[in-house]
């Protein structure tokens, strides 16, 4: 998900900000520049969310997420159960059934043992939700004022079907641009709890799973070209990435997109575009254009997928550029923000 | 290798203490009465570095392992190298041939992207060593003071051997001990570039593969019971943990355990147990008797095990306990330390 960039970018800053933990191009920028460089390897040039390797024989997908969302506990979720769905999640977009977890926690000197209690067993109750086992794990503890309370790595491994080959490569133009649900929640909901930010509807995280809705998809027949989750950077950022790493443009209706109202109140209000807040719980879709219908019905079939939508097209016109058709009939260039709007939100 | 522990202890504080990371009791009671009831499965059962499991078909070792040492570079390695080598190493211990690593990622505020740079060619460097590639990753940043420069995740894959199932429960009462090489190292050279402290006599890490050492012992027809390399808590927390899983005694001849002079020298003036310091590139292996001489001469073979050595052996006596019989010809029992001696060592 995070080192699957290229054309390297000169660095504006000499350390570390925010901005280069926040999905935009000050991230892609660093991982271009730094990491992408010192790792290169074929595997890398997936450009996924997971690596899909053989070992044994077995074609898996391998993936690693770290959690250090500020605050711990939000509306609709925890860190635990993001550990656990954040990773599931990266497994799904590579089309592997998620089956292992490995947990690796950084502790700071001084966080309640009450606590981890409650993490842990949110992450076992999230694990079990999705038919996966932690079954390696490592803890590490840092001096008072070297962490915040916990850090969650987790790794994930799942079998990928034969013949099965999803990621930026794969998209054609004409393919359809499905999106799993309504956009913006997790961003949201960790900001009414940050701060002390109240918001007039309470807003829950989307925080979830989505492996049932990739199995629903090959199970019924549909061969998606691409999975990604909107994540860091929200679907604005998920789009923008297809399209460059795809080399292909995309055009969405702004109309199509779904925001709750609670959602759209609390953007207005901070002065964020819901379109770049992170979610947890969804996912867009390239399909081929046949397939588009089915696969639709498919993802509505489930309740996490109640909400899919149609939102756009890949086209071969502006390759790299997200373009969005408003509800006035302009068109804007949705663009990859510079920095964050959100920073430790996942 | 934290996450396999039996016989819940009632823990004796309500919140993190830095003993709580430190390879000893404290931590042994930590995972037993918090981790381990709530991921509770079977492959956390096997109680070994890595978690044996089974995905597409394949035979996998699954591990991973958080680095939050600090300084960050030391003589003779960096945060870098531990990295790769300490999740190589796990795999190892497994039987397992390393071959895919992740790379996550937590950067504090203000860390200079120049060291970033040189982390990841250390990773780069050491995982082209050890024959693996950093196929997947993730980059987190946290505010100034939430963090410490850089800590990293490392998770690791690997396909075990058909039929081959190290861990403690194969150990068996008249199996042979065997050491790689001199003891105590890692925590030295790290000590002594911290709150500056000088010795007299320099020492570089031990940090470094073992893999080349297991393959030496399987290919050359040695089939161990079981192999665990002495990281936190040190040779002594190693033979004390196999001694508790596999519910055997261990007795060991405190002589043929070799410790640099430096490094005696330094824990006489520090007032520590070199068998209770830190390793980063030491093996412990229980091999059935008949087999102990020709693995010594496969471990001496390479340069890695140059100085191997053996240093006792299993016992059905005094199960769980670990019996050192000193120069002197008294014995003493080598018990798990409760805290830690060294912090953030690894």
């Amino acid at each position: 998900m995070e080192f699957q960039l290229s054309c390297p970018a000169p660095l504006r800053h000499d350390t570390i900000q925010m901005a280069h933990g926040g999905g935009g191009r000050a991230m892609r920028d660093l991982l271009e520049s730094v990491m992408l460089p010192a790792f290169s390897n074929p595997a890398l040039e997936g450009r996924h969310d997971a690596a899909v390797v053989e070992a044994g024989g077995a074609r898996l997908a391998f993936t690693t997420d770290t959690f250090v969302v500020q605050p711990r506990f939000f509306p609709g979720g925890d860190i635990g159960e993001l550990a656990v769905y954040g990773t599931v999640n990266d497994l799904a977009m590579a089309g592997a059934r998620p089956q292992w977890l490995s947990a690796g926690m950084v502790l700071e000197e001084g966080y309640p043992i009450e606590e981890l209690r409650r993490v842990a067993a949110s992450m076992r109750r999230a694990a079990d939700a999705c038919g996966v086992a932690i079954v390696t794990g490592d803890t590490k503890v840092v001096d008072r004022g070297r962490g915040d309370g916990i850090y969650i790595n987790t790794a994930g491994l799942g079998a990928v079907p034969a013949g099965l080959d999803l990621g930026p490569a794969s998209v054609r133009p004409g393919d359809a641009v499905l999106l799993s649900g309504d956009v913006g929640r997790h961003g949201i909901a960790v900001m009414s709890v940050r701060d002390g930010i109240a918001f007039r509807t309470p807003v829950e995280s989307d925080c979830g799973p989505l492996h049932g809705l990739v199995a629903a998809l090959l199970d019924g027949g549909v061969t998606p070209r691409c999975l990604r989750d909107a994540t860091r950077g929200g679907l604005a950022s998920v789009l923008n990435e297809i399209a460059t790493d795809a080399r292909v443009g995309i055009e969405a209706r702004e109309e199509d997109i779904p925001v709750l109202p609670g959602v759209a109140g609390a953007c207005e209000m901070l002065g964020l575009d819901p379109l770049y807040v992170a979610c947890e719980g969804r996912m867009v879709a390239f399909v081929p254009e046949a397939e588009a219908a089915r696969a639709l019905d498919l993802l509505r079939s489930r309740p996490e997928g109640a909400g899919a939508v149609r939102i756009g097209t890949v086209t071969d016109a502006h390759p790299g550029a997200v373009l969005l058709r408003t509800a006035l009939g302009t068109r804007r260039v949705l663009d990859l923000l510079s920095g964050e709007q959100l920073p430790r939100i996942c």
